[in-house]
């Protein structure tokens, strides 16, 4: 089903509101789905809606969170979320960021206490908008082993840098630090197919290619798949995402983060508060004017989209730029959503008394 | 040959005296260079003095350099390095970093006009000596190919960050952001063997396991190796670290950053000034007490180094720890240096009439 920005909107909103949001809480957490619905990264948008919901329903999300500063300098903070969505405490922290590193040239702020932010792209662009650099990551659940270990310890803990560009949209670097993200295995898993050799293991540590393995005691891989081919980097990168949202903020960390399924409970002995976040605003200005920045942020791009070609079809990619020209796209033709999501959102639709997508 | 580390910290202050650096650069410069050969990273030590030396012949590296701030706010700075060793334009740079995240909380510095600054960990290990969160990334040398393309547009572009801990060793994730150094292309290339799929391509931008590809067009891949294993990731994060180090500092970017090798001349139409760095430092007490966030760095650590294993014999490998544990060694023991570089240091004695190591 095509659905029209405007509805989906409209309805994401007022689930979160059904949920007890405030209506700018519900606002703004509907704004951050829809963005990476909008950008197409629908692993991340309203698929997860009613996975909110299941938290909220076992009480691990608060709807009516007071977020607070619990410590700060001039230029870094740390924030407690008192549970509440991380749609509405990430952006709440990014604000924050934004204010001090508008007054100071930079600013860096810790987050615990926190669920889900959505994508990370999402809190690193509003950087973007006010001519600085943004930088987002995040912890989350456990599903990926460090090199030499079939344990799953750590996130696909993605970790996002956004710049501004002149004529080009934003340079967006958003990835998880896993060699694949989780939604490719959803969807190898609805279709029944294969993943490539190097996404994943099975519980004894062996490569498998069987997308279901995860449900086996499986776990998925770091960047690099293996030692020879880098996985050390891909867990060093993971790591230090956990290290920045989780221990330096006071979240839980590693094997500790809580789940994002609510079917699963969050540990017995927890380390910390809820899951982390970190984030961090530099403004291009504090080290050159923003002109010539963009200026070769231009030049940048022009050159490595001329880059020689290996396959005459297909060159170079800027980063963030196909997630642009389908937010163009999805924004003027609707957004696609799949059955298997359409029915889950009306199932949240009866549930709450409100109107069916149609 | 293994040779006391104060024996070689003094021949290598020794060569950069003879350049006509002063003696504090010198100092500092042997100390870097030192450092990584500390560390077991052998191919940022000594064994780089001869090709620092080939640059001060052709007049690339100025041994006497006013480096100085150009722009700056409370928390961030540019620094030209007025073609000064990387190895002391660096540690001045990062000094500054220190001293405004003293003041401030955070603080982050571009540098341009400066050259190969040795191992990124030294200038982030730093940050950590004062209880801070030190970052260092650097451009260099066009070896890797984007995704797509067969054309070296990036260097192996290393990205830094250091944590403090408390009863371990500080975790110190220093990579490159290709998929593999270098450095093990040319020990394979001593060694006449072969290196795995995965770590470069020919000239038509086919894996090749040949470690001479290099010299006949070929080029390094990205961490991730392909697209299907997240090679754009890695394409990603090496552009990140060549946007911060050249675009943000105004020295070169991309296949405009000035080549190590003294005789390939750098390209007639620069955009910018020199190779780039990027330096950082966040004090730990910006975000939460140091001693909590030690001791759960200890627990961090204690966790992963239990996670389970694949074979009983190797567990995970903690950041930084082996680098930590060849410090330990070599300070005691001395430093392995190979034929191929006491032949080449001794070369560097005999044109400055100099003793030779013995």
């Amino acid at each position: 089903m095509v659905i029209a920005e405007s509805s989906l909107r409209k309805f994401t909103e007022n689930i979160f509101k059904a949920m007890g949001c405030s209506t700018d809480h519900a606002t703004l957490a509907a704004d951050v789905l829809l963005a990476a619905d909008l950008r197409g990264i629908d692993s991340h948008g309203v698929a997860r809606l009613i996975g909110y919901v299941r938290l909220w329903e076992k009480k691990r999300i608060n709807p009516t969170p007071n977020i607070k500063i619990v410590h700060e300098t001039p230029t870094t903070a740390t924030i407690d979320g008192d549970a509440g969505l991380g749609l509405v405490v990430a952006p709440f922290a990014m604000q924050v960021a934004l204010e001090k590193a508008e007054k100071y040239g930079s600013a860096w702020i810790a987050i615990r206490n926190s669920n889900h932010f959505g994508i990370a792209g999402y809190h690193a662009m509003k950087a973007v908008e006010k001519d600085m650099i943004g930088f987002a990551v995040t912890n989350a659940t456990p599903l990926v082993a460090p090199t030499f270990s079939n344990e799953r310890m750590l996130g696909t803990n993605p970790m996002c840098y956004a710049f501004p560009a002149g004529k080009y949209p934003p340079v967006v670097v958003d990835m998880a630090t896993s060699a694949a993200a989780n939604g490719k295995l959803e969807i190898a898993q609805r279709s029944g197919e294969q993943v490539p050799e190097g996404w994943l293991q099975d519980k004894d540590g062996n490569y498998t290619t069987d997308p279901h393995a995860l449900k086996t005691g499986g776990s998925l891989l770091p960047l690099g798949g293996d030692r020879e081919h880098g996985s050390h980097k891909g867990f060093g990168l993971s790591g230090v995402v956990d290290i920045l949202s989780g221990v330096l903020s006071g979240a839980n960390y590693g094997p500790w983060v809580p789940p994002f399924v609510a079917f699963l409970d969050p540990v017995a002995d927890p380390v910390g508060e809820g899951i982390g976040h970190f984030l961090g605003a530099m403004r291009v200005d504090g080290f050159r004017p923003v002109a010539d920045f963009k200026s070769n942020m231009d030049t940048w791009i022009d050159r490595f989209k001329s880059a020689s070609k290996i396959n005459p079809d297909q060159g170079v990619v800027i980063p963030g730029e196909p997630e642009y020209q389908a937010q163009i796209e999805r924004k003027k033709n609707g957004i696609p959503v799949v059955d298997a999501v359409v029915n889950d959102l009306n199932e949240l639709a009866i549930k709450f008394n409100l109107n069916p997508l149609s």
